[in-house]
């Protein structure tokens, strides 16, 4: 839910922008579970909690309305908040939407952009309760919030901030290249929320139950840097083993830099990145509930940096925004 | 919730829009117990209800960026959403909002944005919980959405639906003109939330609880309308009796339009309009927990029209937007 910008747009320090209301709200009443900084937030009502989550999507940064069906569109705006539902190892309630359409909108897409917003919601059993609507002489800007609750047998929250030392790192899916058109398929508009993937690994009661998760949406870089900060950890990442999806591959071929850095930087993936200890998934890769978890790393007490990059030459490396700063 | 539009810039039949969703939502799930339709949604998790409202708050549309303070702007876009707890007979939980930044906006703005947004819920006792900030290239706008809930002597939410034939027809403030900068006072940024006396009408054991409530926002015949087809009544107003703000006496001076035609259609009054027994309040005007509460006119079976008013000349007319179409 935090960081809203694709990575391709990177202008707001959002997260240095909360952090100022973060401080202020430290006397925040004690039915406030889970406060501003994770994927989702939390609040009790008698004996139970629901956890919330909100994201936008505008034209010109998460789609662009000219080259975009109003179905893939309606669809991202459901599935980025249910994969912030996935993250917390929660299962979603209902939603809510707030839409600004561009009064030069065609009222028939208008309509069909709130049919496929319901559609999306009823597809992943997260309905959606109620709505503001206005037109205005701005672009398509969506705004929807999703609700969640977690099943008794699964837990309390999957939080950013419990990750232990010593835990692996896993990621259950191949990075990068989320804007790449390849067979007919867009990543960061077609992707699948990881919510029963999530559901099973929360529902475990051993070492598989993850002590940390998120979902990758800002590039496994930023992402992954969140539960560091708010573990108090180092994570070392050991590139050659970051799952690179085919679209790195093709994105790679165009731009000057290595599959893995797409992986890296790219953002969008939507998978769940999440820590364990080692002996939960002790192979490489491990077959799980028809997704393949991959271990990439590792987390240990906190060095100077936030993260650390073992790279496919053998150096091991700071990474400094999308440069690199070498250690060793 | 659902009509966000100010009536100065009526461009979207959001109503009918939403309706097209709501008749897909026949099947919403039982935890769903209240569907799109009235001021907040709700839905139940374990024994507790959860209601949830969004409003957005759009530069050109609600406000001018370069017209208006942020302190106001945040104070709005929080207040906007406790008026539809307060229709409810509701107390608010929490908050979580949805920002999007012109790029073009200096940060020190955006941070105060935010403080704001912050200080006002905590005002409130609604705070927020988390966010969705972006930059983008177009104007600024603030989506919120509060989560509430009925203290147990409450009772049930006081819907829009649920007025009964022969209630009249209550007002708790006076309306009209909340454009009008009057007394260093603009009513549409500055009005306070009738929270206060919407919990004390929701208390009530007897004739005094709403049979159904709403508060104005689009103006009184605009949301009384809502009420009417709703409930399957038609509204009856008293014209000469409806509280007519000092605001109005001045927008009529230079509009050409009596003063009660400012009350019947200015809207963003974000005063309470409810129905109860005639002997609820049985005087012209009731003082009521430091409130004033007129009525203003009587529901009876539906007629042709939702709406019908008694004019001071002594016509009775049926509204046609903001024209009228003769009776009698």
């Amino acid at each position: 839910m935090l960081i809203s910008q694709s990575p391709y747009n990177t202008t707001m320090q959002e997260f240095e922008l909360l952090e100022n209301i973060f401080k202020q709200n430290g006397s925040l009443p004690s039915n406030i579970t889970i406060p501003p900084g994770d994927d989702m937030g939390a609040f009790t009502i008698g004996n139970q909690t629901v956890l919330v989550t909100v994201d936008q999507l505008a034209d010109g940064i998460h789609f662009t309305l000219e080259t975009t069906s109003i179905k893939r569109i309606a669809r991202k705006a459901v599935t980025r908040n249910l994969s912030d539902v996935a993250a917390m190892g929660a299962t979603p309630i209902a939603a809510i939407c707030a839409v600004s359409f561009p009064k030069s909108l065609a009222s028939h897409h208008a309509e069909s952009l709130l049919e496929h917003i319901r559609q999306t919601g009823q597809t992943f059993s997260c309905p959606v309760i109620g709505g503001d609507i206005s037109a205005w002489p701005g672009k398509l800007l969506i705004s929807i919030t999703v609700f969640a609750s977690m099943q008794p047998q699964h837990g309390s929250p999957i939080l950013r901030s419990t990750a232990q030392p010593n835990d692996a790192l896993y990621v259950a899916g191949p990075l990068g290249g989320s804007i790449i058109d390849h067979n007919n398929t867009i990543h960061h508009l077609d992707f699948t929320p990881q919510l029963d993937l999530a559901q099973h690994l929360a529902a475990e009661q051993g070492s598989r139950r993850p002590s940390a998760m998120i979902d990758i949406s800002d590039g496994l870089l930023r992402d992954l840097s969140h539960i560091a900060k708010l573990s108090n950890l180092t994570a070392i990442i050991d590139v050659p083993q970051i799952p690179i999806s085919d679209a790195a591959l093709i994105a790679a071929k165009t731009s000057t830099h290595p599959p893995y850095h797409h992986a890296l930087t790219d953002g969008e993936d939507y998978q769940l990145l999440f820590s364990a200890p080692l002996d939960a998934f002790p192979s490489q890769q491990t077959s799980y509930h028809g997704h393949t978890i991959t271990r990439i790393g590792s987390l240990v007490p906190r060095h100077q940096s936030l993260i650390m990059l073992n790279l496919p030459d053998g150096q091991t490396v700071t990474p400094q925004y999308l440069g690199w700063e070498h250690h060793s």
